[in-house]
This record gives C-alpha cells, structure tokens and sequence, in this order.
C-alpha cells in the first residue's frame, strides 16, 4: 500500500469534492492513516482547497516523513494551537471537522483556540467511506485472513484436555505473528466449556476438558487492515442438541450471508439471522449483532444490527457472527468475513466453517 | 483485586462524597473497570444516592453478573434510551457526567435521548482520582514490571547481528505473555541502527548489524494494570559520542526522578530534564515529554510535560523518559517507573538501566 501514493491523492479529492466545505480538519488517527498513509495515530489533518497539512507532535515528525508525501508536515507543541494559527494564516471562517471523534471536552479547548473560526460538523462520515474498500484494501484484507486461518489450521491438534485457554490464546497469537501478522486484530476470545457461553470471553486459566466446546474468536493486522472470524471445536463428540443447535446457528449465518448484496439493509440481513433463531427458539439466546464492518478498524462502518437502516453497498468488508449462548452451560458463534458485491457476495473466509471434532 | 469487592464500595462513595452532585453517570469503560470491577470495557454506570447500575448489552450480563457485586446490571438494546427511562424513573433534573470520555456526537444523541434531564459536567475527573493508586493497585503494577523485566533478561541474548526487529518484539511480546502477562500494555517498540531516532519507531524488517544501537519500549499488564519501560541495548562497543549522550540522558532521567515528591509541578519535573539536556547543546533533539502516569491504562494522568501546572500526588505511578534523537542516525532513551512519596519517590523498575553492551 505504501509505495502507491495515489491512492492518498485520490481519497483526499474525493473528500474535497463531497465535503461542501473548502476547509476540513480530520483529527481521527484511523481516518487520517487512510488519508495520508501516516500510521502514527495522532496528530491533526487540515485539509485546504490547495495544500494538506499534517500536524504531528516531535515524536512522529520522522515518521511521517517517512510514510507520507505530497503534504507539509507541522510539529505542534499544542495542537489546538497550531490547527488555530494555520485557520487564521488561511482567513477562513469556518472549518469542518467529525464530531464522531472528538471528545465534548477536546471540543470546547479547540473552539475556544480557534476564536472566531466555527466549527461546522461534516455531513460527510470517513467511516462510511472507508467502509467500501478498494482493490488494494481487499488484497490486504485477505493477506490478513490467510495468517490467520492458516495460523489456526495449524494449531488446533493443540486443543485437548488440559491445556489452559491462556495456553492456546498465547501460542495462537504468538504464531500469527511469526507468520507475519504486525498485530493481533483484538484480545484473542479462547473460551472453553461454560465459558463458550460468554459472548466476550477473557481466556483464563480453565483446562480444557474431554466433552467441551472450544470457541476461538480472534484476527490478524496486516498492513493496518484486520481480519476476524470465529471457529468452533468438540472436544469429543458433540451431544445432539449440541449439534442441533450449531446447525441452527450455521444454518442462520447461512441465509444472513444468502441475502448479502448492495442496497440490502444492514437490518434486513440482521433480521434474517435472528427471524430464523426465533423460529428455532433460540433467539433470546441471541444476545448481539449479526456483524460489522473490518478494515484499518476491527469493527468499524458498517454495523449489521436490528436498528441500522443504512444500506450495504459494493465493496464494503463485513463479519457475519449469529451465536446462540446459554448462560453458564455453553455456546455457539460462527463468524465469517464476506466481500459486498452487486448481486451478492464473495466469502473471503476460506477455513471450513463446520464443527471440528478434535 | 477481583477477591476484594470492598475497594469498589470505597471508590463509588468516594466519588459519591466530592461528586457534589447527586446522579453520576460514567460512560468510560477503564473508568468503569475503576470503580466496578467489571471488565468488558462497554457499558455506562449510572451512581444514584442509594443504587449503582451496571448497563451493558446483551453480550456482557454474564460477566457482569460474574465481576461485580453490590450493583444493579441492566442489559439494554439502546444504551442511550436505557439511562433516560432510569432517569427519568429516578425523576432527577440533571446528571453528572465526564466531558472528556464522550464524543461529540454520542453526547448529542445522548442530550437528545434525555428530553428534559441536563447533562451537567463533572469537576471531579476519575482519570485523576485514578491516578493516586492504593497499595493493591502497587502491587498490581509491581507484578506487571516484574513480568517485563525478568523476560527482557532472559531474552535479551537473542540481540544479535542478523536478528530481524519484528522478530525480537514477537518473541518478547511472546515471552511475557508465557511469564503471566494478560497482554501487552502496547505495540513493542523494537528499533535498531537509525530507526532508534524515531521516538515512536514500529518494529520492521530491519536485521541488526554490529555496531547498532538496540532500543526497546514495552511493557506488560498484569490483572489489567500497565508497566513501561525501555531499555537500550549496543550490539559492540559504544563509540565516545554515544557514551557521552547516554550518560547525559542517563543523568536527566536521574535529576528528574530525585526531584520527584509530592506537591512539585509536572512541569518543574519536565523542566529539570528538558534544562540539564539543554545545557548540554541536546534539548532540541529531545522532542517529548518527560513521563506521564501508568495504571488501568499505560497513559494516563498525570503528564510531566512542560506546560502542566498539576502537582504530584503521593501514590501516583509516573514514568521518567527522557530522550535524545538525532534524526536517521541514532537516538536514546532511558526509562523507569516510579511511585510518588512524599519526601521522594521509590523506584519500581529494578532493571538496572545502563547502556548493555552485548
């Protein structure tokens, strides 16, 4: 991604061109990444009609040198400070900024900094487009997902009894990264038996035992986008309801994934998956989302949940994840990773999605 | 810590006597961990006069229920919607809140969401409450640098000319985690030869060489508190000039941390580093802050940078990290973490922290 620095040129002319306003402040360190490259994570962006100014603290001066070019790079003691003086070197009145990420109280220090340039919120969100991905991004997307399920393939003859949910968290997270992952995508969710019924799950120390479920919910970075998919195990064979319900739950993931295509909305395509667990009795046990979007965040735009009337477009990256838990017995998640397309959808996620018998 | 569940009965009436306000609604995640135990990260709390309620979604009630006593927990659909119907059960006119842990945007629909029930900020800030540690969160702290500490020992004869910087934080991070680390407190910084002058550098490709400068800045968490430390490291022998910066940050670092008590400024701290490095001809190579506290998260209050008029508190964990960087040649940097007295301060690194000729 890094050696083509038009892809950074062109994002930021689109910005310019949909933003209705000459002057843009992005102060999001995800957003500025997909806007320049720089991977720093903090600093400041002011966008004007003809120059783009990074504004970065003396740690990440270097650095943004480094992986950026075609903008003026600024070291700021104070960032409110600095994003001021420029505002009045340009004698604008006004600048747009997200108030999606700037907190209340950054808010109030940068406008009373700015005296006498407003602050106008954008109707243009970076998340949303950052959300359809372009070739290179779904390349990247994909590099992460083969490190970790080959990651995973490799390592589940390690799930047998004994072992400790830590054990497995750290060999599987160690060896993603020796295959070349930058990071892992999030804390790594190993949940073993009872635990299996926490949808969140903090690896502890629990032994795996002959019998259990193995639930793996976990992802790999690479080049700054992330991966994330959610396998089962049995330790054993599985009881009958216990198979009758990972069924249900493929089976709901499935239908989800059947309907995904552009102008579909994100809670036509949750409703398919929870309408379908209703049916089996299983949706009270169904106690969050269908899925989200993946990218430089792990979740980020868009949000596949049963209030969202935003419509899926082409070339967005989302999880499909119904799961089904019963408190302190156990639980079910599949989770696959599927490309938007016109009339339907690419699964990215290649690893086999069935309940492995170990 | 989890074991005693009166620390958290302590805090919320601590917060309750200075709050000077009723109703109380906390919205940060650590912050939450602060004062509940409760782990998960999302949710809100919601402090009444005689009731704590613990929101959080469906995928959280389990642990909730599991990490937490003494406290109310509401599973919501809408989190927004779900604090005004208590609100408004609760028939208060306004509720406390912190403006520096909500976004803009979440704070309209939350404005919006509580017809007729104001959103008044809070003079007490947690971050700073947070920031005094008691003698478990000590201990926490100890065990977390005892856990970096002794890894980085063990492994530091993996630095070796033909080693990749990836590979040495890989194994490191690895390491940590194997030694009881829940996970890293952030990105291993693992830098060598010239990439030792980027203050923030990510660990690459490069292969060490003889002669390279090794810097390394990592940390480990332990019951989810934080360490940070970072260690320098010569593959040979030092040349004069690189002995000669050391000692000079060495000796910053060491006025910094013997002016350290409670009741002296954040910027007197910086300043006696920033100052004994200017007169030495350095201080525009040094393009940070002096330190800043360590504890649920790895930065937080308080800043020792040169324009913080906040004095030190007895019981406060600060980093001391004074560097120098001489773009794309070479940079150093020397840190330890101390704890507030109130006639000094008790180092809690024990690493010992001279340059370590390999």
């Amino acid at each position: 991604m890094r050696d083509d620095r038009s892809v950074y040129t062109k994002r930021i002319d689109h910005l310019r061109r949909i933003a209705e306003i000459d002057h843009v402040l992005i102060l999001n360190g995800t957003n500025i990444r997909y806007l320049t490259g720089f991977s720093g994570g903090e600093g400041a962006l002011l966008i004007t009609p003809d120059q783009v100014h990074l504004l970065v603290d003396g740690r990440y001066t270097t650095q943004a040198s480094q992986e950026t070019t075609d903008l003026k790079i600024i070291e700021f003691q104070n960032k409110a400070d600095a994003i001021s003086s420029l505002l009045h070197n340009e004698k604008v009145d006004f600048v747009g900024f997200e108030e999606s990420f700037i907190t209340l109280g950054e808010y109030q220090k940068l406008k009373d900094a700015l005296s006498g340039v407003a602050l106008k919120p954008m109707s243009v969100r970076l998340d949303w487009l950052r959300a359809v991905k372009d070739a290179a991004e779904i390349t990247e997307i994909k590099n992460a997902i083969r490190i970790a399920e080959n990651t995973l393939t490799d390592l589940k003859n390690l799930i047998k009894p004994g072992i400790r949910e830590t054990e497995i968290a750290v060999e599987l997270d160690y060896q993603m990264r020796r295959a070349g992952a930058e990071r892992i995508s999030f804390d790594t969710i190993v949940a073993t038996g009872p635990n299996t019924a926490l949808p969140h799950a903090t690896p502890g120390n629990r032994r795996v035992e002959a019998g259990d479920f193995v639930l793996i919910d976990y992802g790999a970075v690479f080049n700054g986008y992330h991966s994330d998919q959610t396998r089962m195990f049995c330790v054993g064979t599985p009881s009958d309801r216990q198979q009758e319900v990972y069924q249900a739950v493929l089976d709901a993931h499935d239908r989800a994934i059947a309907a995904i295509r552009e102008g579909v909305t994100c809670k036509e395509i949750d409703g398919i998956a929870r309408s379908f667990l209703e049916e089996k009795g299983l949706g009270k046990y169904f106690s969050h989302g269908t899925g989200h979007g993946v990218g430089l965040e792990v979740h980020e735009a868009p949000t596949l949940s049963r209030a969202k009337d935003d419509k899926l477009q082409s070339g967005m990256v989302v999880t499909v994840e119904p799961g089904v838990y019963f408190p302190e017995v156990w639980g079910i998640r599949i989770e696959d990773m599927v490309l938007v397309g016109k009339d339907g959808c690419e699964m990215l996620t290649a690893m086999p999605n069935g309940l492995v018998e170990l």
